[in-house]
């Protein structure tokens, strides 16, 4: 039971009935939202000397970005009777993280990308080994900076959220993920367990963590930490199925990046698997099971909802 | 004043006089924690799928070395009232952060080093992409580690190692030092102020929480933390001096490592500002105001006392 409930007296079986997602505008929370984050994250890391390695963790820190796991983790931390404040140095942690495994898996020995949304790549401008060195720092710092600078939050729970996140990155997150992705490349006969082992590690692991981090904050009870780690784990299915997706129809110019990269690294993707139709059905199925664990919360998970819908929403 | 002064009811003026630390067998105290060290370690990290990230981080985090981080940490802790116990998350945390950044110092857009205590470097092994994921795994496991498997240590002080940590690895620390190390090889006219601060931030600065971590998971007052800091600080240069020297008298045998790297890569290093002479008399000076200032801990200081003259030992 989360902590709104237990002040307010609502019984569970009382809780409000699913919101209508479309009267709540999705567009101004995003906007309004990533301009708290990006104030917070340029706030969060000042230029001293010496200047070139700050200059490389900010070139790629606020390069901006959809800032999707802070959303997520703020509005998780609201949906469960917490505010901004107390979630925004987790916020901006898990940019960091996320920030860090992009400037790694853009170098020349992994992925070799020379763009990242829209703009030149990390090591491109500040060569590969302050590439590395940005990553590095951005990840010690993520954790530094959610220890000292949450406030209002017992210290056991932001342990919690320090496990968990060091989990998402390590060899059982992202770090994992992305080397069985490197393992499989060129690669015939990949299945579709071993993609999925791919993306829950590389992609849903911070995406779950940012969704759980916002409630740990709060103490929410674990039925509730079970139903939102569900719900986390749908839309970050959906999210690479999704991107998997605009690898191969969308413009070099809409993404930002550069576009049929997985084509010529010869990865096998869920478009490559199932096609384009039945990933785009399936991308909305785990989608509509997110939003079904958390129905429950009522008009409080709008936020939620409208962001699982704008993950599919991004492929028509 | 610590733990035990206050139970004891040792006012500080009467603490016991410096112990004769030759009758402190040295050989034998690091033989045992060393053994101690490398078993939690061993067990900190089995191999499970997939596992040539484990198998790589395995490699170098058990790949030998003398264990000096993890084995300050114990001992401070133990100085300051604590069990080894309560210590060997975090001993086992600091010796993942400096594997880490062994492994990447050594990749070839950095040190370019193919040689690491007598075997080849992680990414002759693993190759260049797994090795900076090894890397990143490391410390990011670090954090994971010492937050779920420390016991018995109020979350507060997890959170205070947690952060030291952070900071310690960051830009602020290891990453800053090696940025500077970088941008100065090949460059003339580097002074003692540069060279200073790479050393201290990429060598005195995980020694230094190696040795405060311990006091403070004991909750150690502040003055003692502030003399178990000046004490890490004095043996982390001293260290520094001491690694410059061997690098230009050792035999590559000796060392384990590549020799002469600094002299071939035209590093600014302390002998070649000072002399072979003046910098075994600095780094001799360093040792003895570490050691002055943790007299006044008494017998139970030997292990660091004898671990300060161990350093400058080295060189002769």
């Amino acid at each position: 039971m989360i902590s709104y409930q237990s002040e307010g007296g609502v019984a569970v079986d009382e809780r409000p009935v699913a919101p209508n997602v479309t009267s709540f505008d999705l567009k101004e929370y995003l906007a309004q939202r990533k301009m708290l984050v990006e104030a917070a994250l340029d706030k969060s890391l000042p230029v001293v000397p010496p200047e070139t390695i700050y200059n490389s963790m900010r070139y790629s820190l606020l390069a901006g970005g959809k800032r999707l796991r802070p959303i997520l983790c703020l509005a998780t931390c609201e949906l469960t009777g917490g505010t901004l404040e107390m979630a925004m140095p987790t916020a901006c942690a898990l940019e960091m993280v996320h920030t860090m495994s992009l400037i790694h898996d853009d170098l020349p020995s992994m992925d070799n990308d020379d763009y990242r949304r829209g703009k030149l790549t990390n090591h491109k401008i500040y060569g590969e080994d302050i590439a590395i060195l940005a990553g590095d720092g951005l990840l010690s710092y993520a954790f530094e900076h959610l220890a000292l600078e949450t406030k209002g939050v017992p210290a056991d729970r932001l342990l919690q959220v320090v496990a968990r996140l060091g989990r998402a990155v390590g060899a059982e997150g992202l770090v994992g993920g992305q080397v069985v992705d490197l393992e499989s490349e060129g690669k015939s006969g990949i299945t579709v367990e071993m993609l999925d082992f791919i993306h829950t590690h590389k992609t849903a692991a911070l995406l779950e963590v940012s969704v759980v981090s916002g409630a740990i904050l709060t103490g929410s009870a674990p039925d509730d930490i079970q139903r939102l780690t569900r719900y986390a784990q749908n839309i970050g299915l959906a999210f690479q199925i999704v991107d998997d997706i605009l690898d191969i129809t969308a413009t070099q110019e809409e993404l930002g990046k550069s576009i049929g990269k997985d084509v010529q690294a010869q990865k096998a993707t869920y478009p490559s698997l199932w096609g384009l139709d039945t990933s785009r059905v399936k991308a909305q199925e785990m989608v509509d099971l997110a939003k079904d664990e958390i129905r429950i919360f009522g008009d409080l998970a709008r936020p939620l909802m409208a962001l699982a819908d704008y993950i599919t929403a991004r492929t028509y």
